[in-house]
């Protein structure tokens, strides 16, 4: 658990692209943000405060987030000096980018110095135990997605801040590392060990509340047969109530995989309903989130329109949209 | 890749069901196997002559394999001596117990000094690649359950045996630590990261000859919450051509799941057919692997003809009749 509130590193960020991590965490938790901090050449802007690490550390932040990435996502040399002299100021540091904090020797000393903690969240935190199948109380809603990276987390925030927003009880549940720097806990999913991911998922979405909803944020997809055995884990882990299908109308084949087509929105849900029922006889879909950047106004209304009868199911792009529909179909 | 002839040691297992790991590795590759070490105690016996090191290493033995298990399943504290001396004489150790032969520190130092190698087969031995789902030359078969140890990895090395005898080319494929054991090679597919598990199994079944079958280990099962995952990701990464059903008829729930009943037999063919013609459209059940072990020869008898009538598919108990049939269906 990461304590909050952060300073959002950017380092030299090239564009504003680059710094989408941090941009996630100011769009879903702006509560946890204080200020920015960029270095010389950084072309991204949160339209923070920018702050020094002193005058973050005066404010009161806890932690500074690495929100950035260079090309190869790692974390950049150029950094260590800023990221040295925020834990010599006293605060944590996190980072989801693919080398670790702690393979950093100068880093690791000056916290271990400052009794200060680095966190790596694509590094599962404990060990987790293997999943045990039993029926848990209160409700758990997973999106599940025609191919990765198609809008499943979006779809989870954009519900969780709807539900919070009618005074309902719901909890966004990260599995992977922007998701879990975006609410400071989580399950970094694809890095846990084979026979553990479901346990990983059931100890993440624990006995609550009979009205209480977790979000579950999805991995993977069931149809891409690089992750597939991620997505099923945590449906077999999550044991949902509802499931949301997740789609890009012009996506032509699996992201990394050109030789695979993406599968139909009912090839999804036939095989998502039918492998979720093994541990919840009584789960449904619920509805279709539908990522239409690619399109106009016009077109997306359309395609929206034509799944929705096609499918019978409310049909929305929740960043057009909102996730009302869906959080009405619950 | 273990180094063979092996020399087995007992340890001072309680009786012959502790040694069944000996037991597996003297069955299926006795070619591998030179000897038995037993300390005082022992009550398991394999049949193969009583060596002591020096004996095993003057006729050629590469590899003390632990063949046994003490309650707990972890190397025995009164053990640890004759590995560290096994070490001295220029052995390497094989172990797949829970606790590691590389936690040992007195081990450790030792096969420093000698120069040999311990291999902790529970412990991937390297990095995997992410799945790429290609299809690749040759052919493969994998066996998948109505649950867990239910008679897969038997049944694969049934058939690796039948069609060796018959000139065909075969190649057990183990993803267990017990067939790795076995055969001296393979990938610990439960203790593989989430994101490497289906590119394991593609690095584990590579292009071959198109007239070659890999017999690959099942592990887990579809319908069984705990491990689900790994069985998709084997089924992914293995992109089968042939898949049998193995099943056990008097088992009444799954195995450390009271609460779950198990599936049919028509609803894992169903569920294992979708998901591998995913990954390969010409996918077929070729057969019915059941161990009736359980039940009396008669009983046997009508088990397997009910089933095979029911199913349309050749039914056999591998362990009673030999695998020739399934071959036949291959």
């Amino acid at each position: 658990m990461l304590k909050t509130p952060y300073l959002l590193f950017l380092g030299d960020a090239p564009d504003q692209l680059a710094a989408k991590v941090a941009q996630g965490i100011k769009d879903w938790r702006p509560q946890f943000c204080l200020g920015q901090l960029r270095l010389e050449g950084c072309k991204a802007d949160l339209g923070l405060p920018d702050m020094s690490l002193e005058e973050a550390r005066a404010a009161g932040a806890q932690t500074l987030v690495v929100g950035a990435a260079n090309r190869g996502g790692i974390i950049a040399p150029s950094w260590i000096e800023t990221l040295v002299a925020a834990t010599r100021a006293g605060m944590d540091i996190a980072s989801g980018l693919h080398n670790r904090l702690s393979d950093l020797p100068e880093l690791v000393e000056a916290a271990r110095q400052a009794g200060t903690e680095l966190f790596d969240v694509r590094v599962p935190q404990q060990a987790y135990p293997i999943a045990d199948g039993k029926p848990r109380t209160g409700k758990r809603c997973l999106a599940v997605g025609t191919d990765c990276s198609i809008g499943k987390m979006y779809t989870a925030l954009a519900m969780e801040r709807e539900m919070l927003a009618r005074g309902m009880q719901a909890t966004f549940r990260a599995t992977g590392q922007t998701g879990i720097l975006i609410t400071g806990s989580g399950v970094p999913l694809d890095a846990v060990v084979a026979d553990f991911m479901a346990g990983a998922v059931e100890w993440l979405t624990p006995d609550n509340d009979p009205n209480h909803w977790d979000l579950i944020e999805g991995q993977g997809g069931l149809f891409h047969p690089s992750f597939s055995g991620v997505t099923l884990a945590l449906i077999h882990g999550g044991q949902p109530d509802a499931l949301v299908l997740c789609h890009e109308p012009t996506r032509t084949h699996l992201r990394g995989l050109p030789h695979y087509a993406l599968p139909s929105l009912e090839a999804l849900r036939d095989l998502a309903l039918g492998v979720a029922r093994i541990v919840n006889p009584a789960v449904e879909v619920i509805g279709v989130s539908v990522n239409t950047a690619a399109l106009s106004a016009e077109e997306a209304r359309k395609c929206l329109e034509d799944i929705e009868v096609r499918m019978g199911l409310p049909t929305v792009d929740p960043f057009r949209d909102g996730a009302g529909r869906l959080v009405d179909a619950l």
